[in-house]
């Protein structure tokens, strides 16, 4: 099951290489639908989500509301996120070594999840420019990480039973500029650049995912592989998140956690390789397609 | 002009000692009210937050909607934000220095503004309990702080026309879990344990509100005065912090900021004085009345 957000902000449901308008879709088929928006499925439950999916795929048998993914410009999952995106820094060996070499420093290897977060108004969908401010910074960078979606309420989760508050799997773009990441100290305003948080293009089910070493995320910065990695190399996994997260705070229906990017961020290379306007930065997390952004 | 949100969600109107239920108010004289909420009232502009108060005072002149500001149980000022808050780290130079001593570190006084944010499930009201949280912390910490709300969406500020966005001043207590903000490096979880964000109990509109020097903040534990500071003290002036937030990322109507805090803190005690069940916090800020916290 995967979904999206159209360009009117309403659910569209992905099926094969077709994508449906869920509202139209339920208004054509005499159906009410349960839900419009993907911010309401989320909240809804994996039973609205089964049923939103049953829809789809009889509005794309009959060709209703339906139309090629490729000619929908997908809005992110959720535009304008009920809170902060929380983010993991550090969380794959390979770049917590690399970093570590930079002004962000560090020591290397955390021995616990380091977790920041990212400004609402941060989040853009698949197509939108990355805004460059070069009056800001001079080191924009990218970081390609897979993100969840919380889909149940969740306080003092136990490993067993934490992936069951996930509704589902996406892509994120992390773009941090890493002079203000340093200078600042604290992350947050290095993070939280307008455009700094491309997102989707669609949620995949966690029930059509498979084991975390075959979630695969990878980047391209103008088509040169620069990010190859998979969840079975996270430092702490997504349960071990998910169950420090929810330890005296709760997690909401909503809440969008981007669990930490692999190495070959620019800041890792040899000169340093920042993003420059027109740089073109695509991201594919298995199954949520390829988010792509140009630099403007 | 001093706003509250009543128990049950709806917009206070603070006159003197009496507080006037502003829906109810308005229905009993015929009014319309343009909005019901605190919330609608920061994005509805400073025309409307006239409007109200003088439809407060007319309310409160003929005893209608009105009860004593001591029989209120106010909410926080907004009980659940639409994004996480964000806050100023070591913004006062004996705090830099006092905190540099202990586990957290750093350099002392920061060149340049740290800003980190604070989870929304933290939020909590005057009178509300501060759960101590004792099976993941036993380093429970107080920050008094001056905080503002923003009232008009703003992007790259000049220092002349920042405050123009700021709707009003409030008290925040901006607690913290020493161990998780030092083990965790960067410090979003440390600070957002539930609870850890009591607010309150009112907001001044920037207009009732003197030179910062005469914006007082102070913090008793217990009846004991551990902070005493003024926003004449800040290393950066609010104006100086908006300008540098709005630099490329966009304020919303609704933003909450803490400005940081003075000297005082436990963790700055030898030996440190961290909260136990059983502690009453309290702080005033200038005019925004006495928020008022028992540890749980």
């Amino acid at each position: 099951m995967r979904f999206l957000t159209l360009e009117d902000g309403q659910l569209g449901v992905l099926i094969g290489e077709r994508v449906v308008d869920l509202p139209a879709a339920a208004e054509a088929l005499g159906a009410v639908p349960s839900v419009l928006t993907f911010g309401e499925l989320v909240k809804s439950g994996d039973d609205q989500a089964e049923e939103a999916w049953e829809l789809g795929l009889r509005a794309s048998d009959a060709g209703i509301a339906t139309r090629l993914f490729e000619e929908v410009h997908a809005r992110a999952p959720i535009p304008r996120p009920g809170r902060n995106i929380m983010c993991v820094g550090k969380n794959y060996r390979e770049h917590a070594k690399e970093i570590a070499a930079t002004a962000i420093g560090g020591s290397g290897v955390p021995e616990r999840p380091i977790f920041f977060t990212k400004a609402t108004t941060a989040v853009i969908g698949c197509g939108d420019p990355i805004p460059s401010h070069s009056e800001l910074t001079s080191k924009l960078d990218y970081e390609a990480e897979v993100a969840i979606v919380i889909g149940r309420e969740a306080r003092n989760l136990s490993p067993e039973t934490a992936m069951d508050h996930v509704f589902g799997y996406t892509a994120i773009n992390d773009v941090t500029a890493r002079d203000l990441q340093a200078a600042h100290v604290q992350w947050f305003l290095g993070k939280s650049l307008d455009g700094a948080a491309p997102m989707g293009p669609t949620v995949v089910h966690r029930s059509a995912m498979p084991e975390p070493e075959r979630i695969r995320v990878r980047c391209w910065v103008n088509g040169d592989l620069r990010q190859d990695g998979n969840l079975g190399q996270l430092i702490f996994d997504i349960p071990t998140l998910l169950v420090t997260l929810s330890r005296g705070m709760t997690l909401l229906p909503g809440d969008i956690i981007a669990t930490g990017t692999p190495k070959g961020v620019g800041a890792g290379f040899e000169p340093p390789r920042f993003l420059v306007p027109g740089d073109e930065v695509a991201i594919e997390v298995t199954g949520a397609g390829r988010l792509v952004n140009r630099v403007s």
